[in-house]
């Protein structure tokens, strides 16, 4: 095991009902305006912002509104965020969406107390190190962004898909996660909130450390469970329980809690899938699906008793190690085929036109990677392996 | 899932070494001097002491000593705690050693700001709700006091061990896990540890609480990774990676992290267990593992499922679900053995003329339990099964 450092501030309220408890939470926090950012038209549907501002009425936080946020947020939008926040005097920021709107809502947090451009901060120009304070509510499980300190921005002139952290600030103060009002969720939402959160564990799981045997029992434990409510909630998407392990697995997957003793996981995979939808408007969970079992095939030899593991605790293969280490890929690109989630570039419609664009995009900052560091070649080589 | 609020500040610095960074922490938090609480000689002897004493000193921060912290800390040594804390002026407590040490020092440092003798705060006479800053030195995982907010203390003269805690303040601020300087612990210390860390997942495991998926997996990975570990220790006490391992679990088996959507736990096999150490001098490890198997015995059959599920996916036993329910608990108390941990009062000297006493003493707050609601007869013949 690794040596670490954990902490992890963040205040849950999980379960029915309990976005109704945030505007104490807040009006707690001595915050008295805050900035309700959100995406687009759902939490007007779902009931979701009438209960916000119910809350909030109820604790006389005022608010000022900024809307729009798109699945990969953008710069820009932080930008007129931070804009608004100054002109109005806002004390805090209060997310009501998905991981998207929550990033976006850390960069304006961030961004409002930062001298210069906040994508100084992205750019490792400059750090963040301090924000305004960030409360969120969840409406779509995948980033866990709700529970840690990083968020993921475009900055779109420049097609850069990078994250930052203005550490300790950037965790939200208190984050609501209630599983009913997911329930709404189109489907494909749902899956990709579930890939997301394998994704996290895979990125945490596969990158090389030895001696992690509560975090790997931990990180199957959440696969598993993501695996066997997100083909529940197929069939059945009312399923308040079925959303609620999901939604808490997928907060558990990137909450620090499963990189603690690691070496803090691998990433290359989301760096190459921040180039896909950093050029393509591609969910970001659909984008993982096609570059992870990509991935696994270039590098699992790094590590075949990582992989072989991962085979015999998931699928229940049997046999020889290498077989089963081969055999549990082809097995996780199944799974993703069978909840709908692409598996291959060209069900995307992207062809082999593109890879020089994505390897150029992906290897801005390479080497990659901890389990196998990759070059500009190995993310080439990556690429053409997810075409079909 | 039961709906939950879930928050667990305190930071932790776990590996090897990392005593040397707990001066600066102590000193972020505006701490200046400590009162520095221990219990016998261990530290001394293990060099704990002097790395904790070349932190504070250079970081400028000062310190007044108490030590003789019994296992089953006392109300009268907390008391002294409290009476050197308000004539030193200290504005911090620094506990160095096991759950016991933490302990006292919570007590301690909530009875500081108490009004009144803090004995009331766990007699649920008045509720404390705030205390000096706590940090802390583990020696020993067992009892995850250095990652919550919960303390337990015997009140001497009437033999009341109880639990209390004074909520945020009584976290930890920073909390050190070194695993290394667990390397020279007595090998029954290492036992009772471990099955201290198992007992907290079982009374949580066993709590009767539906759709917990996501929380029994965790549950079922903790187990499976201390009892590994355990075992290896036992052969290895210099294995610094299982002594990680099983640091590290104990810790997150009762965090927060397991009870989070449950029904908080069961929590009336400590509550007899308590009345036995309050009693005789055993240690909390030792008294639990007589205890749950007479437990389990006595209240399965309201959950057979459960049983079933921990006899499946710890034991990996099959068959019918009453068969393997049943066998599961043979199969504890086997594992009990195995560590050597004792599973009847009949091994450490306690018989039938004590149960009596012991009933009216664990009876005093009754009924007590979730999953099964124990009144005094219930108790008296859990007792006995407890026998033999």
């Amino acid at each position: 095991m690794q040596n670490f450092e954990f902490v992890n501030p963040t205040k849950i309220l999980f379960g029915k009902g309990m976005i109704s408890k945030l505007g104490k939470e807040i009006k707690s926090h001595s915050v008295s305006k805050v900035l309700l950012h959100y995406g687009k038209t759902s939490i007007f549907k779902n009931g979701v912002y009438e209960q916000v501002v119910e809350t909030l009425k109820a604790n006389q936080i005022k608010w000022v509104e900024l809307g729009g946020v798109k699945p990969n947020p953008v710069l820009s939008k932080v930008e007129e965020g931070i804009e608004i926040c100054k002109k109005e005097k806002v004390d805090g920021v209060l997310a009501v969406g998905g991981g998207s709107v929550i990033d976006s809502a850390k960069a304006i947090a961030a961004g409002v107390l930062f001298e210069g451009n906040i994508w100084d901060a992205f750019d490792d120009k400059k750090r963040a190190t301090k924000g305004l304070p960030i409360f969120t509510v969840l409406t779509l499980s995948a980033t866990a962004s709700e529970m840690n300190a990083f968020a993921v921005i475009t900055k779109e002139d420049e097609n850069k898909k990078w994250a930052f952290s203005a550490g300790y600030d950037s965790y939200p103060k208190v984050s609501v996660i209630d599983p009913s009002v997911q329930m709404t969720l189109p489907q494909e939402q749902t899956v990709n909130g579930a890939v997301d959160a394998i994704s996290h564990i895979f990125e945490l799981y596969f990158d090389g450390t030895k001696h992690t045997d509560i975090q790997d029992e931990i990180a199957e434990g959440i696969i598993r469970t993501v695996m066997k409510h997100v083909k529940i909630l197929l069939n059945d998407p009312l399923n308040y329980e079925s959303r609620a392990q999901l939604a808490w697995s997928a907060t558990l997957a990137l909450n620090g809690l499963n990189a603690a003793g690691r070496t803090w996981g691998d990433w290359s995979t989301h760096t190459l899938e921040h180039s896909l939808s950093a050029y393509y408007d591609i969910a970001h969970g659909a984008g993982l699906s096609i570059m992870f079992p990509a991935w696994m095939k270039y590098v699992y030899k790094n590590d075949i008793q990582k992989f072989t593991r991962f085979g015999r605790n998931i699928f229940h293969l049997e046999g020889k190690d290498e077989v089963v280490a081969v055999e549990s890929i082809n097995k996780i690109k199944e799974f993703f085929d069978e909840i709908g989630s692409p598996t291959s570039l060209k069900q995307v419609d992207i062809n082999e036109d593109a890879i020089e664009k994505l390897t150029e995009n992906a290897s801005l900052r390479a080497p990659v990677g901890v389990l196998m560091k990759l070059g500009r070649d190995d993310i080439r080589k990556i690429f053409y392996l997810a075409l079909n």
